[in-house]
């Protein structure tokens, strides 16, 4: 039985939740009292990794530079991590400073069938000497034998292991399942899963993976995260010892983050509302939420509509602004059933 | 594949979340929306059943009769339930009124080991024509035969299905397999299952209690519940479409009601708490909750460290008077890792 190793995303995918607010002393607490439960790696960030601060996903209060400098003083037993996608950082701008900074962790992430955008960044943190993992985003949108030549191609590149991201929430146990098991068989690196939980299923799926040969788990502390959420380490690790498993984490420890961390941080967390099991349904990025409500809200129509539609439109991460066309499309009666041209003829008449 | 039949729980177990205060608003609110919803039953009362409502395990706000009477107005396509334990309500008291204000089930439940005690109650329910169902509380603690024997006599006595309670959220995917695996083959009548989300596996064990030939599943509307909450009925009946089972439920009627009345009812729903998994982890009955953190700061002990030992002593619902002792004994250093008597001689020092 392979080593487990849980990455903690409490300080990064969490951030979506709180819109990328997190201040220096919710770092320094959690640090502090994280350092000690026996996570891998804590990933400090803004949600949607390094460089993303911006008008369109949202401002974070303090830089990358500013969290990770935080970060980096009280983590000595665990390993400090960042997360970044090529597009919305670079080697240069980005990812070299964190270098600098001190962090151990990268981990570089593409949408699932575009692994070939982080070749030149795994390689760069691999020549630095960082451990480097690659994430395939949305990989409920691949076929099994697309990813594995995906992960492949990571592998290639240096990749110490490779993360299937279910940005969506949108797997069942039975997708877990035979996608794990066949890329796991498959590959020598290891393979990671990063559960969300639009589905309720987040706990469940994160546990199939490991079953089927998964060695890593991205989660956060009370599920803290963007929409619905993501895979509760605490209950996580709970099954885990309950079937067997040596999970190297101090449970108590990391109970105690969850009773008096977590409220420092944000009052009211978990729960799934119908746009997050909507979001799961459809397959759409979850952090979609806050600008679907908006348009829906702005044009006047049901944000499950638009979920719908940027699902079958097969929506991915970064396509924020397809948002506000699906939703003036809906608003208006003629465009909302017809194609494109009829609608331009029609709105001319 | 047989019929799936969905039991709202939310205006009963529901209510333990907020100290079973439900008003008549709120229930009829509810009950205007969900009765199209497409849910089997909707059940309602105090979060202990029938005759439950006193000082030790929590006053209502409505007498059960109250809560009846309100529902009974404004459910028409759904059935009205009402759920009772031998012990805390009476035939005459408390059976025989509901029944004579119109309702249209009857869930009987007890310990998982004394369905003798719901003899006379599902007989009596039998014979006013109700449709009556066992329950079998804490079901963990027993062994599959054991629980097999205690369907049986259920059966016997005229329930038209048992459902196994997982009340302190306690079960882990391989054990409601094999246990209602088990028990399907070898009973005629229906069996069901009522999860609780400790391990933050509710909805994935309902889904896997379905393949295995479960065919009711209690729920409540956002997970509403005491503790770490219930099966959440909107993520299941998205998993169950998901898979391509047919549920015969309007998700967006269902989705609606978390949206629109639920906020109504409580502003913080969903969020696993340290004492959720600790409660679950060590297999003690949720509801112990709230009586847990009052002797826990009267005392001043760990709440855990009463959990841990309420589950070492096989606690069952009832017997919230085991927690006071408790926690005096972990307070005090002579007594609390002593038997009774050297604990009283030491006393007498």
């Amino acid at each position: 039985m392979k080593k487990l190793s849980f990455i903690d995303a409490t300080l990064r995918d969490g951030s979506h939740a709180i819109k990328h607010q997190l201040t220096v002393s919710n770092i320094e607490n959690y640090c502090i009292e994280m350092d000690s439960v026996g996570m891998d790696t804590i990933v400090v960030g803004h949600g949607n990794g390094l460089g993303a601060s911006s008008l369109q996903v949202g401002l974070s209060l303090l830089s990358d530079y500013e969290m990770i400098h935080t970060a980096r003083k009280y983590l000595e037993r665990t390993k400090l991590g960042v997360y970044m996608i090529p597009g919305f950082g670079t080697i240069h701008d980005d990812l070299e400073p964190a270098i600098n900074a001190g962090i151990d962790v990268v981990k570089i992430g593409c949408h699932c069938t575009e692994a070939d955008t982080t070749r030149q960044h795994i390689e760069f943190a691999r020549n630095a000497n960082k451990e480097v993992y690659g994430v395939l985003m949305m990989y409920h949108m691949a076929s099994i034998n697309k990813l594995l030549e995906e992960v492949q191609k990571m592998e290639s590149y240096g990749a110490k292991g490779v993360i299937l991201m279910d940005s969506a929430g949108a797997s069942t146990m039975e997708m877990v399942k035979k996608t794990v098991a066949t890329l796991s068989e498959n590959v020598n690196i290891e393979i990671g899963f990063h559960p969300h939980n639009n589905l309720g299923l987040a706990v469940a799926n994160a546990y199939t993976a490991i079953q089927e040969g998964a060695t890593i788990i991205d989660g956060t502390v009370k599920g803290f995260g963007a929409g619905a959420g993501n895979c509760q380490l605490e209950a996580l690790i709970a099954v885990l010892e309950k079937n067997g498993y040596a999970t190297n984490v101090d449970l108590y420890k990391l109970l105690d983050v969850n009773d008096n961390i977590m409220p420092q941080i944000s009052n009211c967390i978990g729960g799934l509302d119908s746009l997050s099991i909507v979001s799961g349904m459809s397959g759409v990025f979850s952090a979609f939420k806050i600008p679907v409500l908006k348009a829906a809200k702005q044009f006047d129509v049901d944000p499950r509509d638009i979920f719908n539609e940027l699902g079958r439109r097969k929506a991915v991460g970064g396509q924020e602004d397809m948002i506000i066309e699906i939703a003036e499309q809906l608003s208006n009666p003629l465009g909302s059933n017809e194609d494109d041209l009829t609608y331009q003829i029609g709105s001319l008449l």
